[in-house]
């Protein structure tokens, strides 16, 4: 029975994605638990969403269920960009089913996405009369995005050769075996399953102790873990007024943005001090530190806050939020004076470390960029200098820093080419640039129109921010690079 | 006498700035004779500014008269860096003095750098009613940094190994005798002088057979051949409110943005088929035509014009004007429906060709970014082929692609820095943004508050956007290199 119709080219393609849905649709069980719990109902959207992935699943995989092809890199790509395609959608049927919030399936599809892919942007207003099922699905999907995501940063991404991610190669944990996929993938994502675990239930007991309820403390750590952003207030984090549960959600934060291959090996030396020394992570806290400083003069000389403690919390969380790409929020940070809104909006383009649940270009990248051009400025002094670039004591190959470039070319035009979509559908320039920005980078909240939730957006733009979540998710190449003729030719 | 105190490390760039300075002040006799000859005054501002510029030019250079130093290569960022800065300040001079208009320092240092960059972005108002010898002396400002920029561009820039300007070394005329650079400056200089003078006197007469009058037909001259910008009127060139003369400002900035390295090899070889041989020129074509259509069809879809003729007209003539960096209007396009003003002003970052007057990154710059764009997506196909970069039959370096690189992660830096320190002065971030990207790009006019005039802006922002111009101007290294401790050092 392996040969047949069914053994086709993709037919191991087929097989995976027929698992992820039926895995898939058993976690649509614990929001009709959570909903039974409260007793606040939409528990039948939940299990039909549940009864109709579990089958499509079902389908995909029973013919195939004898194929035993590996998979090989190139269906990587398919598997990445189809597990977060497919998923969406499947996702996005118990929102679209519930009949609160009411829901069109473009509205569902972008919160869906919005949830997998951890940016966080809603377009749901008057989340604290939500029923509690459809809140729990929302923070699961972060949490399952994130999970999703380290497995593709830390172990997939690089295999794939995608924009200079092979940096990476060296520093993950587990052997590299050889260039199939599973056995390695496998591997190392049990090993990063249980530190997202672990740290997911030390963020929740830490939220539960500083004061939320049970349910808020599950949902803020999913959403801060995964650096997602949902919250279930209107008010986001600014809900609880407690600089306790701040605090909490700023440790969080930075334990979402740090890259999980790093927690692996601090855990497994049981040496914190092994952070410090790795660059992107150093490099990363020192920004953190310098935009949270810069923030808090401008705040400080405008006058916005009275006290300069209340100033210095105040810039911290937002920073660090934006610039972790979480985008929880404790204040209308939209509103502050000068260039900071924008320049947080922009800082969110950086993100975290490469190998963490953040959006963004990543900080390694940006450090390579910044490297690359003080390089070309010592060049014209010194013509005939060769000027090796290093990340720590490594040489970094001209082949992985062409890459970083290739990244950050093809970023640009595809967010300029989706801003300007954007604004045809009739969108002011700093809603349009806001939006792409805060969803190209998966930071969620954006300026203007869109600084608190995407409600107001047309369906043709809801759409385009869709792929623009789903592009910056995907590291843009992974993406494309199935769009292109010569990935579909043997 | 050649040694001692005034043989000193940079003599030989203080004698070539006397020197310029001097010639410089006797174009300032000009507009005294333009004002004598419409006899609407302010030929005093002229005269002082002209013995003051003559006066300082002769102090500089007498000391160090018997120098006979050779300019090295780094020498060569000094000159060019001072010309534009110093040459700005003097050309002030006469704008500040003036009774009509009365400009502060900062505005009248503001237009003069505007000239000189032929970026053509004016603070002024009321342009209909200003003397003739300020009006004049705009343009001419506009004409002589125009021919600076060509020099630069061609001769001087790829010498320096500017951005990845040494494409360019094997394609301009003359040899390439040694790293001294006054010979060869001076060789290319007097053909690229012939060119120039003989482009602008054919453009003047064709605005003066289109009808406009001969003051007009000349300052249009020089403002499109300089793609400056600067207008006599108020209404740009919708003043004339004529097909043909549109058609001639068409030609004439056409003119000015392709390559004059270009020009001259079409001249000596009497083919103007080698334009089209050439793929940067070719591609510029195609990119105005491509972008006019776009243009066309969303003014057409939006009703903006009734005839397709209009909108196609208006379209092209537009399109290119801001494609070229020049900034002639004939219309206030900044209202223009849906995408079209971001889409034209971000169209002004690739600019016209390099070695041409524009501004902007250059197309042969935005061609290599997507060459290697494309190439990174091709190597997830093909993970072992060797793609190497080609323009045309030529496998570019990649030292030079690195250069390229550089340019455009060190254009995106500036860029955002700017657009930051614009907002802190209390912009709003349309007008922030596009007041940035229409001074870095030497377009001229922006869009929201900075669509006709730049009056607005705070003194800050203005001296922020004079910093801009320059940087645009010098291709961003020329002056970044200079506050380098390591250029400094012998
Ligand atoms: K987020
Ligand atoms: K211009």
């Amino acid at each position: 029975m392996i040969d047949g119709e069914f053994n086709y080219r993709y037919a191991g393609v087929q097989r995976v994605l027929g698992i992820l849905l039926m895995i898939f649709s058993v976690s649509m069980l614990l929001p009709v638990a959570v909903g039974a719990l409260y007793g606040d109902g939409e528990l039948a959207a939940f299990v039909i969403g549940f009864a109709v992935t579990l089958a499509t699943g079902f389908m995909a995989w029973a013919p195939t269920r004898q194929v035993r092809r590996e998979l090989k890199i190139r269906d990587g790509f398919l598997v990445v960009v189809l597990f977060w395609m497919v998923l969406s959608l499947f996702g996005a049927i118990p929102l679209w089913l519930a009949v609160r919030p009411d829901m069109s399936f473009t509205e569902a599809t972008f919160e869906a996405v919005s949830g997998l892919t951890t940016t966080g942007a809603t377009v749901l207003v008057g989340l604290d009369t939500l029923p509690h099922a459809i809140l729990f699905w929302r923070v699961l999907l972060h949490w399952m995005g994130g999970m999703g995501i380290i497995v593709l940063a830390v172990a997939v991404l690089p295999m794939l050769g995608v924009g200079g991610m092979q940096l990476y190669r060296a520093e993950t944990p587990g052997p590299i075996k050889d260039s199939k996929l599973t056995p390695r993938i496998r591997e190392t994502a049990k090993a990063l399953w249980y530190l997202y675990v672990s740290l997911t239930l030390i963020s929740a007991l830490l939220f539960w102790a500083a004061g939320t309820s049970v349910f808020d403390a599950v949902g803020n750590a999913f959403s801060s873990i995964a650096t997602g952003g949902f919250a279930n207030h209107d008010l986001s984090l600014g809900y609880h007024g407690s600089a306790a549960i701040e605090l909490v959600a700023i440790i969080s934060m930075l334990a979402g943005s740090v890259s999980f291959g790093m927690h692996f090996m601090v855990w497994r030396n049981a040496d914190p001090r092994i952070y410090w020394r790795d660059s992107e992570t150093r490099t990363f806290v020192i920004m953190i530190l310098a935009a949270t400083t810069i923030a808090t003069v401008v705040l400080m000389v405008a006058g916005t806050y009275v006290g300069l403690g209340d100033a210095v919390i105040k810039s911290l969380f937002q920073v660090l939020s934006i610039g972790t790409t979480t985008g929880f929020t404790t204040t209308d940070y939209s509103i502050w004076p000068s260039f900071l809104p924008m320049f947080l909006l922009l800082g969110g383009f950086v993100g975290g470390c490469a190998g963490s649940t953040t959006g963004g270009m990543k900080v390694v990248r940006s450090i390579l960029l910044a490297k690359q051009g003080v390089r070309e400025i010592s060049r014209l002094v010194h013509p005939n200098a060769e000027i090796p670039i290093k990340m720590g004591q490594k040489v970094i190959p001209d082949r992985v820093v062409q890459a970083v470039w290739g990244f950050f070319a093809v970023y640009v035009t595809v967010f300029v080419l989706m801003f300007l979509i954007l604004l045809s559908t009739g969108l002011s320039e700093l809603t349009a640039f806001s939006a792409v920005a805060a969803t190209i980078n998966n930071i969620g909240p954006g300026l203007g129109e869109v600084s608190s939730n995407m409600a107001s957006i047309p369906a043709a733009g809801k759409w385009t921010l869709c792929l623009s979540m789903l592009l910056g998710r995907l590291e843009v190449f992974t993406l494309l690079v199935i769009l292109t003729p010569a990935f579909w030719r043997r």
